[in-house]
């Protein structure tokens, strides 16, 4: 199997799993609980916490843990608006829906949210945001790397601008983590979210950045955990699990941004000098290093992707999430595609784990693929696709 | 070590475990995506949401997957009230905080939220109930059986009363679940949460049993995940193993109780017969086979636990969650207890994993415990305690 969809999640990396081990055997206590059961685990959160703080450069106490990057974009959206009920805010119309669909909510309970728009490159323009800041804007929230795209928003002009008009900045690097370095203080940045399972640790857990002094209002109470911000038993494997990714992260951080670029890149330069009628889509530099994300002309992306899958290659059309709504990709809307170019879309991600080899496996069965695909398509005569390769 | 602290969290179940350590490791496809690693980590969910709705005889349909009980509880409360913002909601004192908090909120944001009051056992009247109901009442929710002194509510007839009334009734089971069986359709449930890590599974996974028919609001917004009730990317290897962990405990089900209460009815006999000046907390009949909360009168339970910690053996004051708050427990409180018999108060929850000779253990533990912290305690005199023993 050749796993290429590793902005849709990764594997655990081993080191990660035997971190989690022993939380999942024998230390089962309940972090709230006294004994030494419950300190061992109360300990080994607090040990994570670091990991996480480290890897964005945050202070321990910065970092709410949360139960995924879902959770971490709806508490900030609704933690800092519930403290600021009258207040505005700016988001980009090709944000996750884990952003989009909070805000829907808010606009229709009576808030105001306005959505910048995006170039051809799936790009914002910061000025555009600068623009629609008014006295009642409490927060912006624009996306670090864009999820299907790769498209790395100008997050240090952003903040800057939010900062110099005392407005809170939050930014969604659940996509980002991991593929460029990330410093919350340098950048500006009041509150981020990220995900474990994008990261090489396990699914169902994450984090909200929140700077000191940002208060927000909880989403989900009860016992008061995580300070009273987030409530509920901490799930204490998933979260050594989630620590160790990032000490993991942190540590090979520029050995792994190097090693995604040239797969990356020599995906790329394979798929454009080996097959005809391919357009690279997002921003042509400003983009995640394990971000390729292609149009190929006259064919059904779906159709790109069963028959990869038939082939033992994991790929995606765009955003997985996106599937269990069945809709056309809102970011390509917005970058101006057509719907014929949005449907010949095709995201390949790679990751730490893949090889060069997979790479070249990769492009053969794709040739092999769109030449069978573009042989039966309806737009045949339109693009007059040859097929001599 | 002697682990008596399993109403807090359990150790999880070795099967459970290993039915979880496939999507820990190969299988990590995001269940959205549309290859083959997404659809086998989709099966995997969808046998565990039947193995879930089978333990508490509920559809698969009627299952909503959340990150834990905490969770299950806010978006029941949440979820039902924002469907008709103007109603009422009747809930008792005795409930645990991730009922009480929500509540609370709801309160400051305007809704109506109505507090029944308990017995001296921590018993509700479910006549309370009825006489609180009015037109705008929209729920009820009543725990299933304490999470600090164990006692069962009257589920049924409190149902029925909702039923009779066209009044939702939602019923907190963490505790309840794997203790006593629970048929959700034959006692009248419309709404009920149970929590993983109290039933040998993981931690960080809950499920929110909601009948069909039941239109709730979500309060995470996203990818449209949970049929658009809880996005956020699933956490496959929890969700496996919380199905794996209701499979169990349906399997087993009247020898995990006759098991539990026959080293619980041991553990209450052998403290009355060998430690003088104790009282059991709760109702003597109608409580959770897992539980047994005492005071032993002029002492400080937390003393009690620290000691007993010296000695291996894991135990409780009450709620593990109230740690986070430092107050006094609202439970003993509503039960009309003075705050030096709540000070006294200890709770030992046995487990699947226990055994008689650690009852033993721990009896003969606390007995010389009880004694050395009574001969130095200020109520020495008040209760002329004699150390004859």
């Amino acid at each position: 199997m050749i796993y290429l969809d590793n902005a849709a999640s990764t594997k655990i990396h081993d080191d990660v799993l035997d971190s989690m081990i022993p939380y999942l055997k024998d230390q089962y206590g309940n972090p709230s609980s006294i004994h030494r059961y419950g300190r061992l685990a109360r300990k080994a959160i607090e040990k994570a916490r670091k990991q996480i703080a480290f890897l964005i450069n945050a202070d321990p106490s910065e970092i709410l843990i949360t139960s995924g990057g879902t959770e971490s974009n709806n508490t900030a959206l609704n933690g800092i608006i519930m403290k600021k009920p009258s207040s505005h805010i700016i988001t980009s119309s090709i944000e996750h829906d884990a952003i989009l669909e909070p805000c829907k909510k808010l606009s229709k309970n009576g808030f105001d949210v306005d959505y910048v728009s995006v170039d051809d490159f799936g790009m914002v323009d910061p000025k555009n945001i600068e623009n629609k800041i008014t006295e009642k804007t409490s927060l912006v929230s624009i996306m670090f790397g864009n999820n299907e795209v790769g498209t790395i928003q100008p997050i240090s002009e952003i903040a800057k601008i939010c900062n110099s008009h005392n407005v809170l900045f939050h930014t969604d690097a659940v996509q980002a983590i991991g593929k460029i370095p990330i410093n919350v203080k340098e950048l500006g940045i009041d509150l981020l979210s990220i995900s474990s399972h994008k990261l090489y640790g396990p699914k169902g857990i994450g984090a909200l950045y929140i700077k000191n002094g940002i208060d927000i209002d909880p989403v989900i109470l009860g016992g008061g955990q995580e300070d009273g911000l987030r409530s509920g038993t901490e799930n204490v494997a998933n979260i050594v699990g989630f620590g160790k990714a990032c000490e993991i992260a942190k540590d090979r951080l520029d050995d792994n941004i190097s090693h995604m670029d040239k797969l990356r890149n020599s995906l790329i330069e394979k798929i454009h000098n080996q097959i005809p009628k391919v357009t690279l889509n997002g921003h042509p530099q400003s983009r995640l290093v394990n971000n390729a994300h292609f149009t190929f002309l006259g064919i059904n992306g779906e159709d790109l992707i069963i028959k990869l899958d038939e082939y033992g290659i994991a790929a995606s059309t765009g955003s997985a999430c996106s599937v269990n709504t069945q809709k056309a990709s809102h970011v390509l809307e917005s970058m101006g595609f057509s719907l014929e170019q949005i449907t010949g879309s095709l995201r390949l991600t790679v990751g730490i784990f893949n090889d060069e080899k997979e790479i070249e496996t990769t492009v053969d069965v794709l040739k092999k693929i769109v030449q069978e695909l573009r042989a039966v398509s309806p737009f045949k005569e339109k693009y007059s696709f040859t097929f001599e390769n």
